[in-house]
């Protein structure tokens, strides 16, 4: 007999839940459109995901406990999402409507959190007990684990490592401020930036323009990546400055928190060496004390768009705190 | 019979010590001045502080543990200080030393993670679990006590938190990089400004000009801020502007650390009401999410230059980990 | 008999004219609203107001020329609006189409810099050589006046003073570019930082909301100089700052520059000492060389909104070059 | 018979002079050290040097004036030094103590306006009517031909650009202010850059070290433009973001000036292509209104070091104003 968790990760656009193992292995992956309209029809979508992963379970085993990961601030107690730009709830008490839809004991987690929990369990952070994740991907969201502990903060709303404030009186920010750190090392950072270097004349920037059908408002990220990939000078310049100002922030991280090693996850990540060799660059040029410290590991991250969803079902195997 | 321990502060120009009990009540303090030299004179200096305490013990009062206060990168294990621009030891194993000379069980922190764990345990954070100390004084110092305790980091380096870097291509900074934190924010910016302001002819700068006898090189951040206190319309500016750039980097820590309070000490925050206001306008300006969020408290430190001494010493009460 | 000439100032909204004599003393002023539609009918739009002025002549009197004002990157030659944000001519012969219609010599000039002549020939300059205008409205607009010329530039577009990067990485700028010192020291800017100030909450800002009938986004610039000249902390606070930033721009163009007199006009302008106040005090702080060098006096402008007409009318009496 | 005038530079460390003739050809160069002491003690030197090239004339040649550059601000009348940080003239009537020594009409120049008048009249703008030169040395210098005429400014001190403000709470410069131009895109910037890269172990910084015999401080401006043209990858990165620096701030210039080249001069400048297409593309990224107006055209110097003495010379030849 197994005792499985189900994981579950809450996006804008799309759930996804699977069952998972004490190993991370991970069976039974579905996924349906997040349902526009209230709280209790996003609860009632998540319970219909578990009861179909409950209908498939083998004989023998069963699902002891629910994990979601979403977007947003979740509250001290993981009851709560008090505050989440895109997702319809707000402020309601997810876990008991879930618990209740669903019939198993649930944890609500932050899904930065949750991913950086996977990745501490089963992924890059495996053998440390200060892991701070950094994922870049529409913003620059975090988590952190220290002491072996995932860190919720005080009102459980820690680790919003994309509002460090970075540039004084700089681009502003969906969250109301200037100058937070995901206006300059997110994946909408590196759509912006190649968009107005071809939008303006760049002249080494008709492969790129090219790559997008002539049309710049066509150009992504992954067209900026591959290009870079392919050694376009542009994108190539595009993603070390990128970098750079990825790796200046977790400098700035590393002189607060001091985690044995930082993860980079996310879209962009994916994009290879030439990313990762900027990041840590830049890391190494604004790490404070460098030379005399040692110094944090920076890894891409191992376990993709899964970490989430491993890890808030790892959350949901642990008994949550009330 | 009462168990005591012994606090020690080392600074760059002095030693202080004293007993603390349980409580947090300070007896026979003394202090020398910090000798010149290597490790082993400091140890020595520090022995013969504890051995002056200990002659004088009430009948029946034993001292149980020694803890010092040290600025400096301490190690994980408590023991060595890695690096300190001010003080003779380098990458020392202090504690071991320390033990042999002053026969005790010894635990080495930094200084500001001391004074951190004494504001938790006895004074402004007493009440909550997550709290950021943020010291104004030649820099910026701090410390971090997170889920109840008190966190180091993986390398035993984290709260460096005046080298946040706040202002990309900034102002130099003594650990090699530009624009950190405690540039704008600490006591030596505000004799910085008011310099600047008083040598380029700033029509409002005669009674500051006044205070220091006529000389530019003679003002100091306490004539500041006394100045500040009377009423002075140049240095209400200038220390409204630090309070400012103080508040606006607890919002970028809140962001990520998310505590319950925040406890402003050092010299500049004894400069009263108007200092801490504009920390607070500063923070409430730049705190991601707000009105979506529970708040964290900014409040002045309470143990003042005493905090330092009574946290190692309850540092020292517990078992240190080896 | 008297010759006069016809000052015409476009706007994105309103087109004003009217007849100035030698003095600068303007008479039959009118205005008309700018029609939608291509050159050809703004053309007919200033034309007739051009025969309107005609038809009203005093005896004897007579109009010799026509010069226009308007917003955009004038060419060299003053014929063609090479750019225009928000009118609908876009590198028309503007001038040889209005020539025709109006049966006049015309010259076309870039608004801010008719406003420059107008000050240097009739207003806050008229007593020396080298004159630079700063506009505060919607955006910064500038005009030169250097060596008793007006500067117009190798190109005709000089003096785009608004565009001047003063924070790297900063607000993105209608032009494209980041960190322009428009978006920092303009109207637009004043109202931005209001609405934000209230929007999130701070404490003082109730008096401000009030005036705006309690709805964030009616908070218009007039409202907030006009509680800052009423004392309210918050709007003293916004348009002090307002008033740093643009001082300390005029600071870097003085550097550059070094004219004589700084006139400073536009709408906030007219809030009165507190924001010159704050505007000498930033530049006086940021001016290089400060103590060594004769400094610059920075002055309100004195035709107010006439100085386009007037100082476009004044051009039209010259004889254009071609 | 030829009538030629007199070039001198006078440098922190030596003065140069040599006879020009009305194409620019220079003969009899000479140079002496700059004396310590005071102004007189300068001007003697110069009167030896320009009594030196008069006893070596050919028969029939004669010399009509004087023109001097000097580091400093000058006068409007090109008489007096007002500021010169590293000359020992300060506020003394050059002109009258030169004349009164050497028997000739003399005028004083920056050397900065000599170096930009000896590229508009000979050098590389000699095909235009506005020309900006920036001189990339120690620090920052610039010279502004505009309308074709020498622009000094209204007290002479015009085109110290160098101390544009590019970084608010930036790099503080020895003007006395935070953030100038010339502390990011100047000779001195890459030296910095190059010893901190070297300094904190980047990875990419053996053969610079190598270059500077394994000490960190003989680390040259020479030394960073030799590796960055033999391909080192740290220096490439260096050279290049001091020309991105540089070309982001003629943009800022060309906002307010509008001129029809921008001629870049001094060491720096030198290295090549690199660096020059470096300034181009930061350049064109920050250029307002790009696409939409004519650009100027960013040309190396063609004068060399002798552009100042060329362009004194220059001077000396026109009637100076009094």
């Amino acid at each position: 007999m197994t005792d499985l968790t189900c994981g579950v990760d809450v996006g804008g656009t799309k759930i996804a839940a699977g069952l998972v193992d004490e190993a991370g292995r991970i069976s039974g992956a579905s996924r349906v459109p997040t349902p526009a309209g209230d709280a209790r029809a996003l609860a009632r979508a998540v319970a219909g995901l578990v009861r179909g992963l409950e209908a498939d379970l083998a004989p023998g085993d069963r699902i002891t406990g629910v994990g979601v990961g979403a977007a947003g601030f979740v509250d001290r107690t993981r009851s709560r999402v008090l505050f989440a730009p895109n997702i319809a709830w707000r402020d309601e008490d997810l876990r008991s409507v879930l618990e209740e839809e669903a019939g198993l004991p649930v944890v609500v987690e932050n899904d930065a959190n949750a991913a950086a929990w996977g990745e501490f369990v089963l992924g890059a952070g495996r053998d440390v007990d200060d892991l701070l994740l950094v994922t870049v991907g529409t913003g620059v969201g975090g988590g952190l684990v220290l002491d072996g502990e995932l860190y919720r903060g005080a009102f459980g709303v820690a680790a919003e490592i994309g509002h460090l404030r970075v540039v004084p009186g700089g681009l502003p920010c969906g969250c109301g401020n200037l100058g937070c750190w995901e206006q300059y090392a997110s994946g909408s950072a590196l759509v912006r930036t190649a968009r107005e270097a071809v939008a303006t004349g760049d002249p080494g920037s008709s492969p790129l323009l090219e790559r997008a059908g002539g049309a710049v408002e066509a150009i992504t990220g992954p067209m900026v990546t591959a290009a870079a990939h392919d050694g376009d000078p542009l994108a190539v310049r595009l993603v070390t400055d990128l970098g750079r100002w990825l790796g200046e922030g977790i400098a700035s991280l590393t002189a607060v928190l001091d985690p044995a090693v930082a993860v980079v996850g996310g879209g962009v990540s994916e994009s290879g060496d030439l990313f990762l060799d900027a990041v840590r660059q830049g890391f190494r040029e604004q790490l404070t004390g460098r030379l005399h410290r040692p110094e944090l590991e920076i890894r891409p991250a191992e376990l993709g768009n899964d970490a989430g969803l491993i890890g808030a079902a790892d959350l949901a195997r642990q008994r949550p705190r009330t």
